[in-house]
């Protein structure tokens, strides 16, 4: 078991991913995919509740939206189908999902973001928040080097912005109980196995009272 | 159940991930983290084989090392403790593993690079291959799109390297009898309801077929 | 001197770069920038004639678009002002130029994207198209690997393409005459000097018989 | 004109470039790329004195060398020659030069690291530290923003780390009196109309003062 500092708020950001209309809204279309996760567990108020803490203690938010250009051209088939990908495989392109500038792709009511301080929005046609989006420009310039995560979907966009955050040495900070259980027991234990390996995996109310006391 | 075309010997090459002495030979510092998985399962006899067909097929090789520079600088312990990773928690610079230079560093001479052909080896601090390597370098100078990769760790390097590789739009073959089980029936799970996801997930037997038959 | 194929067809995306109202628009805020560069030159028109002859010939295209957030987050000031570039020198956030949904990030009208074709916008906040992007997402699913590059600036966005783009091994085509001349004589030199180690650079009207033909 | 704090000796790097023997030493095998440069012009005693300035100030230094495997699998013609670069333009695989493990890529002994402190080596393939190497970890894991860079070759290593350090919101100081003059005056003109706008441009004696004073 590792001892961890509180979470540091001068140097963190708050990453929701996947918190969009498509994916989590009753009237989404890929409703199915995350609704009940979300709001059938509690997890939307505790989400609401970290928003509230960051927000209090001053710490940026990124929404890490997986968006797409009308088409999809971002999930074409290629390369005989040895390509695929959540995006691929859960239908987004078929469906139509995610569109940007719909409301499809736009960000919940429930955490709306707020313009009027250090909230940002990045597109990403694909899950790892790292790789082709501008997500490290704001975080360099926001000079924070730890990114707490909460959102969709734990072992997609979540498992991999901890993977892919840690190659790049930032800090990980995963949080457990404001994230799905699309794949049931086995994120369970990602969330006890797994990550933990990355950084470190807490639960909101221990992070919260962390802020707080800071 | 998705249906793939045979695995192209023209487009593909084949990963080998961390196919060395510290981590595999019974002499190696870190033999307790994969001696068993590779020699008492039949694992290394599978790859062998794979090899030998992947070279009877003109594919090329490249074999994933993590190894770091004496002193592990790639691993310094930063952020209070939240910038884990395998590397450290593993506890590879405190065993002064995998060093450059070093036998523990080298690949196992069970599947010793052919200099004569296109194999080649990139060294890595890191676990995924894509993100400050020569790996991509190299696949596009082969000109070579789908990766089929076999080795360790099955939740580590070799599941960051089908994720990371989709990213990009690699095709991805995972080569499920060639890969440990270090997390028990976790890597089983992630090999039949995870990876699936990002590419095809087959046996060995089958894809030396496929090759045998182009 | 190298003798260079045609411009293979089936193999090559347009990139117009940086062709927006506030940098070349005579009522941009940055029209200072560019505006006599490309309309009292002819540049303006060589490059509609490229864009007819590319969408004639099945080429898609992208435009790379220096765009940003409100308030320019991107641009901050960090590090004791050792951070510059040319977003921050040229004052786009000062001025509050290129602020994404407004009409002075939007491309030029003479320029505007045909959305019934394999035409994309990517956002950028940097100049190198490569970084923090989507633009090689949409390179592979379109599966071509030379990038023809035209519009602003020949020694920022324009060269950081090239030189970029040949880090990765795509093939790089400068179109010299529907590119501006920012820097003077010392732009001229990049053309003549610089830019051939890096890829092709050739005339439009060569390009455009080049693609006729094929 | 722009004011600089003094180049901060606790956030910066010093980042050598192409300081090897088959570019530099009389008996390299590409002597006449630079040693005259280097050698015929006080550069190669600046570099030095800068060398011993920086360590004694508790400054890092990373060597970026640019190397190959046998046979040079990253410099292939590829795309009808329409992906070239210096490596290739220069002839450094049809000259044999760089060869990972032999003398000619090794780091010239007048500027020999010294392994008992903060000093690494990187081998790229291509001239941008950044892309494809571990540069950044090592970066990342020193905790230090501001890279100061002198070295070859101005035009090509030094540029392109300049720039695509910008990209990524890293300090840049390009140390002036401590690069080559490759391409002549239009390596001249690069140093006081062109690289001023990525970072600060200095010369040797006043940032040796500044370390010293701090």
């Amino acid at each position: 078991m590792t001892d961890f500092p509180p979470i540091p708020k001068d140097d963190t950001v708050l990453v929701l991913s996947h918190m969009q209309n498509d994916f989590i809204h009753k009237d989404g279309k890929g409703a199915r995919i995350a609704h009940d996760q979300m709001y059938g567990t509690g997890t939307m108020d505790r989400i609401k509740a970290l928003v509230a803490a960051c927000r209090a203690a001053g710490i940026p938010i990124i929404y890490h939206n997986e968006t797409f250009r009308p088409g999809h051209p971002e999930l074409r088939e290629t390369r005989g189908g040895y390509v695929r990908g959540t995006g691929r495989v859960l239908g987004l392109a078929s469906d139509q999902m995610a569109i940007r500038g719909t409301w499809g792709a736009a960000i919940l009511d429930d955490v709306a973001m707020d313009p009027t301080r250090d909230e940002f929005a990045i597109d990403n046609g694909k899950v790892d928040p790292f790789t082709c989006t501008e997500f490290e420009v704001l975080l360099r310039n926001l000079n924070r080097n730890i990114i707490m995560i909460a959102g969709l979907a734990c072992n997609f966009g979540v498992e991999m912005a901890a993977r892919s955050g840690n190659e790049r040495d930032y800090g990980i900070c995963v949080v457990s109980d404001c994230v799905d259980r699309f794949l049931g027991d086995y994120t369970e234990r990602t969330l006890t196995d797994l990550l933990p390996l990355y950084g470190r995996v807490e639960t909101s109310d221990v992070l919260i009272r962390e802020l707080e006391s800071q």
